[in-house]
């Protein structure tokens, strides 16, 4: 038996695994913050929030919603005290809620309430409301989903029907499924709403949805005001969210004033005609925004959930015995590393994305705001393709990094399991990843027929790959066996990807009128990965500006990210032709992945430091910095609620009785023997 | 708009959902019961237990683990008063306790300890316990998790040292990391518990694990017993197994008597000799069964989620119009029926499967107990194989089937939540998959050297494919592109799968010296889906038995197993030349898969129906029998505790002065304006 305890050596094996890196922490660090100026704001203000106890997290695993829910009013009074305290800017304040990781009701209010109101609001509904809004003088959510509907927002069913003689609106839940459901901060929080509602003008007509403000509690006593039905939605799937009061209302013929119509765009003349909005599409901004901001939001939520997972299994040995006789580090496995070492690429490649996703965003937003709306289209095909490859790549991932945990990863001290539930309803909300798919598809569709009708004309961002269809690359059909070259470089796998996409879209033309049921998820999943692929290619170029050695590293990790994604599309690169199947390819290409972990391999550890996760921030018994891990689960175990009551009523209730009836019977039967 | 309302139209929709099925329904279901008499055994059961205050479910989303331990401890023995008060055999009270679907501290004793005492006590302990034990006098569970090993039984750290002055055994937790950790029951309820550990005899020799009788709290008062530390070890993931009470335990030099070691096998004399197992897989038989009632467990597990997910898709409607102006049901869209529709195959298959794999189980097992090991090496690795693929599949599908629900399968209510978070660590318990993994490989490799060096010794079940290598069968490479029959063909799509296994197994074979990180996962799978496919082969063959209406449309289920198993392996299909890739076999399979659901989709409701989960068993509600979802969700959302409350005292510490301060600061510069 080693004379060192197995729970000394994990803090052994996790020093041991930061000597050697191939790379400095902090040149990478920057990199992932967006420069050291950034990391300098991130790490100020985490060094304020983690020692304050408002922010304290070590009970949170053990209180239910009520709790959960008033831990996090107190949790946003501190925050917003600290804004006042310390002058934060509005993004500042922002970067500490993103530090925090805490779900908080009031969260609507900034990313849902503000942004309409700075959107839509007529210059006068601005000058009455917005002091109070940015002050949080009031505090909104967004009504749009309602029971019956979620996706198909044009068959909402509140209505908003404007009353001439009154000069308001007369807004009403007509039926049960009209009831408004899973808003945000409406539960207990919020005192107004943005509801959206079919806008029914004099004389009958429907204009379509339209968003109204409508005052949902009182300023005085927050009372519900009359006519209005306000509820919590009920506890979510597997905990989820537990600490938001997502809320149901229902509107009882509540009279608005007209001038509480948001008519930046359209509006209600006081006679009751309707102004039409010059540009149906003026109000994709926010949604627009959401959906760019969930590729970095993706990157930094797989971030902690793998470098829990690469320091855990760094630390955790189990089974076979190595040279030295100890077991082995659970990481060295291949099927470990096989599968965290792609989940640690796909977080930098969405942190890094997503950056530049959020800014080219900026550019096109302002585009449209000076009335140039070229862009837009090609911006939101992309948003609706990234938002479904980004969140589906992270539930999936966040289950195989828990996975990878093995028995304590099944623990909530693990702390990737509220990451889940947390994460869970991102393929569904902003849009259904499968509605989204369509969207993805129909815009490919479209930009193919244009291009076939007009080969000159030019193709979007979005689209670039389908100039591989009538150009004079020729389908680069990799015949050669001993050509393993494809697999070692990056612009090959860009190049074939792009490849895929072409011909994935050119096979979903020509059996347009019989498709086989999966084609729209297959076609999206081909045009974004094409997508991906060349802005890696341009990442992968940026990385020049980088010192070698973590331009290097970072490189390493980026290919990988490519590797991978060819993996995943082995059956497209086999139907399509683009590999032959007689060759190995696929056994090349599990190779030329596994050779790519085995580089990064001792530089995993170092790799996800660079994230700078403290350990108050990660919360997590299995990944704490010094790989105490043994220690840190015991220490926590002794948190538990059960283990603070002796007996419980139901021991003397149930379990004594049981017992006591088990021994009576078992002393008959034996006395009579 | 429509003059039925949503939500009247949802219970309309359903029910013309039960017109025209293509069978009967309770043949069905009988098929499923395994027979009319189990059915009616089942009925008579639920009738029991569907209306007893004591199973009431409808407050369990809403209690934390200690209400939810409380309320277990309940039903433990409310459960234990109707087994005497009806005079159920075990059996019959286990399958009270399978329709219950609680999670239960009891569940440890039935499933761990009894058997283990049943399998590995000596008569004298029998004669001792066995009354105590099998009445309920005491409570038991199985300690052999530790914190620092769970996979790696053979690296445990408890000591059991013989001291054979005293005839008696000294228990002992060297480390912190011996601390037995994960152990069901044991955190506030059981009495007694079954510790594994490392036997020291005198002398110091390490005779391996083996087995201990320890009493752990008395039973007068049940206090914790002098030099035992017990505790509970926490929440788990996703809120998942909130009453049960996993517990630790550390050991400080407890003392037994030398007759509680478990010894029908192996043994310790008073003067401290070794007695040697005969055979060292008499220990097996315990978790191999416990593995093969997995794949039935696993069956309807998946049974309850995919009722509720038909149901649901059947009712709610969303998105593009159909013929009569109404949006269209979720389930009629193609990417919604193609998800599902083949958790609905798997739901059937591993039923059937499941009560197949038992009953030859058993037999197994009687044979071993005569001495006969001959096919204990074949089931064990059948069962590895089988508790993988099931695992896997379900946790997989549980979240598919989840995410066709849209926003409101994110709700609590809809009953998915918790059916994914008690089932999660299946793929972790009795055997990580990925060491389950090895243990099939290892026993294809040994089959094949077998097979190859004596081509006529007799290949087991588990490796049967393998004949196909040196058999007369000529490679079937699908060529003739007008050839659609196999997709159309059960015994085709057999004899394909089949054949995959073989050349997978042979490629890995050919380069074990240089294998791909993921060949293990990829061999194991290629392997479980052959055996699988024969036995479903044999299964439709049975099918025989069964009214024409009703065989025909469990053989289309049976048969879209087979086609999307076929699919799930298109990367091996096309890269073992199996498929060639230039003629569109794939788009071919997608279409054949396309055209069974929708065959199949007519039926989907009915054949959920056979499933016969009453709505208090399922306890979901988007998964009424009546479809009345909305009306549903809306109840049970007034039952939220938040919902109970006024302003809560965090209104009035946090978010009124927030509020205030807000509107303060707003007045201060509107005056100055």
């Amino acid at each position: 038996m080693t004379p060192v305890s197995i729970a000394e050596k994990s803090a052994k094996d996790m020093m041991a695994a930061r000597e050697n890196l191939s790379f400095d922490v902090e040149t990478v660090r920057d990199y992932l913050f967006g420069g050291r100026t950034n990391w300098k704001t991130h790490k100020k203000i985490e060094d304020i929030l983690k020692s304050d106890p408002a922010f304290d997290k070590s009970q949170r695993n053990f209180i239910g919603r009520v709790e959960a829910y008033e831990r996090a009013l107190a949790i946003t009074n501190r925050l917003v005290e600290l804004q006042r305290a310390h002058g934060w800017s509005k993004q500042e304040r922002g970067q500490a809620a993103f530090i925090l990781s805490e779900v908080l009701p009031i969260t609507s209010h900034d990313v849902a309430f503000e942004p309409v109101f700075l959107g839509q609001a007529s210059p006068a509904m601005m000058s009455e409301y917005w002091d109070l809004v940015s002050n949080k003088g009031i505090q909104g959510c967004y009504l749009q989903t309602e029971l019956g509907h979620g996706s198909n927002v044009a068959c909402l069913e509140t209505t908003a029907t404007y009353i001439p003689e009154a000069h308001e609106f007369d807004i009403h839940s007509p039926t049960l499924t009209s009831t408004k459901w899973w808003i945000g901060g409406l539960g207990k929080t919020v005192t107004h709403g943005i509801v959206q509602a079919q806008l029914i003008l004099p004389g009958g007509e429907n204009a379509g949805p339209h968003l109204f403000l409508v005052q949902l509690r009182s300023l005085e006593d927050h009372t519900t005001l009359p006519g209005i039905s306000i509820g919590d939605i009920g506890p979510k799937a597997c905990g989820g969210l537990a600490a938001l009061d997502n809320g149901y209302a229902r509107f009882n013929h509540v009279r608005i004033p007209r001038t509480n119509m948001f008519s930046k765009f359209a509006g209600v003349t006081e006679d009751g005609r309707y102004i039409r909005p010059r540009n149906p599409k003026h109000s994709f901004g926010g949604m627009m925004y959401i959906r760019a901001s969930m590729v970095t939001a993706g990157g930094w939520t797989l971030a902690r959930a793998i470098t829990i997972a690469i320091r855990y299994t760094t630390v955790r040995r189990q089974g076979e015995c190595d040279e030295h006789g100890l077991e082995r580090q659970v990481i060295r496995y291949p099927s470990t590393y096989y599968r965290l070492l792609p989940i640690l690429a796909r977080a930098y490649v969405f942190i890094a994305l997503g950056r530049q996703t959020l800014k080219e965003f900026t550019t096109i937003t302002e585009r449209s705001a000076r009335g140039d709306f070229t862009k837009l289209s090609e911006a939101h095909a992309i948003l609706c393709g990234l938002k479904v490859l980004v969140t589906n790549a992270v539930v999936r991932d966040l289950e195989t990094a828990r996975r990878a945990l093995g028995g304590h990863g099944y623990s909530a001290f693990a702390g990737i399991g509220r990451l889940y539930a947390d994460y869970l309803p991102a393929v569904t909300y902003e849009g259904d990843n499968f509605v989204l798919d369509g969207q993805v598809v129909r815009a490919a569709m479209k930009s193919y027929h244009a291009f076939m009708s007009t080969p000159s004309s030019p193709l979007g961002l979005h689209s670039s790959y389908i100039r591989l269809l009538k150009g004079n690359d020729p389908k680069p059909v990799l015949k050669e066996p001993t050509t393993t070259t494809i697999w070692q470089n990056s612009n090959s796998i860009v190049h074939l990807l792009e490849w895929r996409a072409a011909l994935v879209l050119s096979e979903v033309v020509r059996h347009v009128d019989d498709l086989d049921a999966n084609a729209n998820q297959r076609l999206s999943k081909a045009v974004t990965d094409a997508f991906v692929a060349v802005k890696i290619g341009e990442m992968i170029t940026g990385l020049d500006a980088l010192p070698r050695r973590e331009g290097d590293v970072i490189r390493a990790l980026y290919h990988l990210y490519l590797l991978t994604t060819a993996e995943d599309a082995l059956v497209d690169l086999f139907s399509t032709g683009l590999l032959q199947q007689s060759e190995s390819r696929d056994r090349q290409l599990r190779l030329a992945i596994e050779q790519q972990c085995s580089r990064l391999l001792p530089d995993a550890v170092g790799l996800t430091d660079a994230f700078s996760f403290s350990d108050w921030a990660l919360d997590s018994a299995l990944g704490t910095f010094d790989g105490r891990v043994y220690e840190e689960i015991w220490r926590r175990a002794q948190l538990e609620p059960l283990n603070q009551l002796g007996n419980t009523p139901g021991y003397y209730e149930s379990l004594r009785p049981m017992l006591q009836e088990g021994q009576k019977l078992t002393k008959r039967v034996n006395s009579r023997l």
